[in-house]
């Protein structure tokens, strides 16, 4: 009750620890739900932005992070203020590495930090996409070894993080929380925590249950998509329209939801959350053939665009080799400014390395980023119907509504659309 | 304009050949809207019973068929009506052979049982779940070997059907109609006869397009059940119950849509549509990996829940041989009194062939009906707290909303749940 009642009475310090696109909405969230909140960052890049009232998301505004400021808010790359906060959110990235396993250094390192500071009575929750069991084999192993019991000393939940940038309908507070606790206790006043910030908190019986359906939503999603997509190359090859095909499919009122076939899949969920379960599984003997099956084709998808690139100028008696190809949008989806495992960077490199021109064009990117794997060093070109005219072809990957399509198709020599954006058959148009 | 006018004056005779779930109600549709209709069968029974106003079809009352003959409605296994017909829509069973290959025997028998009789200025519509281009290149080379050039003195269209019998939302009326025909004409008075019974009509730009889309729809839905299959299996091992995750997963308000896992797959079209892509795509040497994981996986479920019943029996120290076992429902899904493909069927071979001795309740059938293959020569028994308590496992296929759950699990030794109907664990209650 004592708890429960400094939650309540907003006599409580939420820190979050992960500042990115979960981590610092949810921050915004609990500091305009009345607490006090810490953000902790190793990145000093967006700890010193934070603290110039700058913002490094593109739907967050400037002024937001001034009234964060203004109202109190901490951000600060230093762990041991954990020592002063009564719940800690836990927002680091889980992405996979090279092989495509899971990559755990961001969560283990981020408890080798903490674990100096953490208190009794402290909620832990962790918001970064997992395997199923990760919560309870390896988070609440850890902390009991700190000589914590979980559920009494500390509440240990698991809380998926269903952030969707640029979703125009529902926002960090609208989007209801699933939650799982280790114990009922742990559930109970985890529960009671997001309750404070988001409209509908949903429980689960397990940790377990809450990984496995942040999962299952995004394998849902890698498989549908990778579905479509392996429709729409054999639909190109019996000459029909993919896209003609689900927009008549989709006035089916029951029983078939629209899904859209693309030129790979980007993001920080789709491609990646899927594998946690591919790896989890092996322990028990099993395989995911879905997951599988839809990696392989929606990776295999670049190189199919890239095919259909090549066959489109060969057919004008053109090799790829000093072709001048512009790419349209290099954000992993329409109306972004991420780039995070974006196709446009692989189709973009394949086309490099067999020679062709590349240059790009994206209003939400002045210049092409800096990537891990990849460095262009291109700044983006405007879209004028002389600047288009120049171009051997032009490669419509990520369908902002900023484009002027009618203006595009009009002046390009050939434009190939992986998006089906251009419903009419065109003279230059091919549709891949 | 003639042949419009004829249309809108209803001046114009329907034929329907093929009078089963799609065909009898689009009868009674055509008939409703003011059109002569004539339905013809090839089975006896159907049309003796049609003229003694007795309905075959569950949710068809006698009532509306007794209507349908005082309105002049001709029920006929006399192909030679088609003469004197305006419009000949066929709605024929396109089943798959034992290999499965699409079976195209109704289809082909039902045109040579037509050729003699065809007329100039009839229009004809396929409605048969086939593989993208069976119209244009089998039924439109039919009619022009026959001297009629389509889309001047024949029209001919393909409209796939979408019943889904049991389905409150939504009737033959209310559900959207996709057309595509062979030339513009065609398309053109295939929309105006469709139009006339059918609220909305959705114009597709061939009949190969048509043809993919009723494909796709089916294709999706066996896709994303066999996803949930295998993650029913797999969240299984890890002790996670499946169902509880796809319920968290369903309060994400956008990108997840519930599909339910079961003890396999039944009915006329998820089992079967999949599988005329499979082979078409063969002609391109193109594989379809999405249809073909979905077909192994829900072909697999059955065995999977005999291999769940089985170790539940050992656990309580009994073998299948010789167990009662009572399996509740036959129908292919809830609600229904129809068996086609159902999973049950499978799954009562498999007990019996291990010498299990078998049972069966389903409020849709008083005995087992005669199938193809099966003939189990059971009637359905009466679910009591005495009859249920006599048997060593009960196993739940089909969820019809008729059974009174809470007696079952209160008076049965062993459930076997293979539907996610009991949230809650119970001692006696073993989810599969």
């Amino acid at each position: 009750m004592e708890l429960e009642n400094k939650i309540i009475d907003r006599n409580f310090s939420v820190g979050i620890i992960g500042l990115g696109y979960v981590g610092l909405p949810l921050a915004i969230l609990f500091q305009d739900s009345g607490f006090h909140v810490v953000g902790i960052d190793i990145d000093e890049e967006k700890i010193d932005s934070l603290k110039a009232d700058r913002s490094y998301i593109a739907h967050i505004g400037d002024e937001i992070i001034a009234k964060l400021n203004t109202d109190g808010f901490i951000a600060t790359t230093d762990f041991s203020h954990v020592q002063d906060l009564d719940a800690v959110i836990v927002c680091v990235p889980t992405p996979l590495n090279i092989n495509r396993e899971p990559d755990l250094s961001y969560i283990n390192s981020t408890f080798d930090s903490v674990e100096n500071y953490l208190q009794k009575n402290q909620i832990i929750s962790i918001e970064s996409t997992t395997y199923p069991g990760m919560t309870d084999e390896l988070i609440a192993k850890k902390i009991e070894n700190l000589g914590f019991e979980i559920g009494k000393d500390i509440f240990l939940v698991y809380s998926p993080e269903r952030e969707d940038p640029g979703n125009e309908d529902y926002n960090t507070k609208t989007i209801p929380k699933v939650v799982g606790g280790i114990s009922s206790a742990c559930l109970k006043y985890g529960t009671i925590l997001y309750s404070q910030a988001i409209d509908e908190v949903v429980q689960v019986s397990s940790t377990k249950v809450a990984e496995m359906t942040k999962l299952l939503e995004n394998i849902q999603r890698s498989v549908n998509i990778g579905l479509m997509n392996e429709m729409k190359i054999i639909a190109s090859e019996m000459d029909i329209d993919i896209h003609e095909v689900i927009r008549a499919a989709s006035t089916k009122p029951f029983g078939f939801i629209p899904y859209h076939p693309g030129p790979g899949i980007g993001g920080h969920c789709i491609p990646i959350d899927p594998f946690y379960l591919s790896w989890k599984v092996k322990e028990y003997g099993l395989t995911t053939r879905f997951i599988d099956v839809a990696g392989e084709m929606n990776q295999y998808m670049p190189n199919w665009v890239v095919s259909i690139v090549s066959d489109a100028l060969n057919e004008r008696g053109k090799p790829i080799r000093n072709a001048r190809i512009l790419i349209l949008g290099i954000a992993y989806k329409k109306n972004v400014d991420d780039m995070r495992e974006s196709p446009a960077t692989m189709i973009m490199q394949i086309l490099k390395d067999k020679g062709a021109l590349i240059e790009f064009s994206d209003p939400y990117f002045e210049e092409f980023p800096k990537l891990r794997n990849y460095d262009f060093n291109l700044k983006s070109i405007e879209l004028t119907p002389e600047s288009i005219s120049d171009f051997d072809a032009v490669v419509l990957i990520t369908d902002h509504d900023d484009f002027d399509y009618e203006m595009i198709i009009q002046n390009s020599k050939l434009v190939i659309d992986t998006r089906g954006i251009y419903q009419e058959e065109r003279q230059n148009l091919i549709k891949a």
